[in-house]
């Protein structure tokens, strides 16, 4: 195993992940699941909106921004447990085609102060499309294990 | 219709949802596509990590809060279009069992300074649990368009 302690990591370092392809029926899935709007529903309805096209529901981008950092180059012991995300922003859309992937950045690393086996990491998430353009950002908190 | 423009919004309003059952299927099911760790995934094996038990990934969580939103009270003409979210915080994790419900709070209400048919509400997102245990909450900006 492979798996990362708090104390591998340091500010700075960056992790990649694989690439996921973005179909119109994922996006449609999703959103009848979860976000069921004319522009994550429906290809004509969303020329009518403020997108004029099918786009996918931010939650959905954010999903699959998880799937790419849980199977990507960054794997904690004991998995990856987020303890809350902050600026989390969709400076563009995602859209049916679209080939994204996540780049992961250390920001912080802080051992736990009153328990010794545990710590937090500040990482920046940032999801681009197959043009580099970033269609996701934000900064998270998350749980990771120290040796003990 | 009774969707919603800027002008009808008033910080301090709030808005409540219908219930979202979680199922131990629905969890896993959501893992499997964009969060496959072994405590989202089976009950045996979630034993063995953090949370003792089967729970729903955050972003899951998320997705179910944003089906609320969509389906709640608070209908926006033009649709619900987030712009970002803060503080996205989850408390306490949803278990298989568990009864969603979604409380929305405006917190302030913009008119655009260049674009006269929008403007920008912020809100406070609560998601609780049958308990009435807040298990997610966030704050959002969301485009609003105004009356023409």
């Amino acid at each position: 195993m492979n798996d990362k302690y708090l104390e591998d990591l340091h500010v700075g370092d960056r992790f990649g992940s694989d690439a996921l392809e973005v179909t119109a029926e994922s996006i449609i899935a999703f959103a009848r699941d979860f976000d069921p709007q004319p522009f994550h529903l429906d290809a004509a309805a969303a020329k009518e909106s403020v997108f004029k096209e099918l786009v996918a529901s931010g939650w959905h981008t954010a999903a699959m921004s998880m799937k790419l950092f849980v199977t990507g180059s960054l794997r904690l012991a004991g998995g990856s447990v987020g303890l809350g995300v902050d600026e989390l922003r969709w400076p563009r859309p995602v859209k049916p085609g679209d080939t994204l992937r996540l780049e992961t950045e250390i920001l912080d690393v802080r051992p736990s102060q009153s328990k010794p086996d545990r710590g937090v990491i500040r990482i920046r998430n940032v999801t681009t499309n197959q043009h580099d353009q970033v269609v996701q950002t934000f900064v998270a908190s998350v749980l990771v294990r120290r040796r003990l």
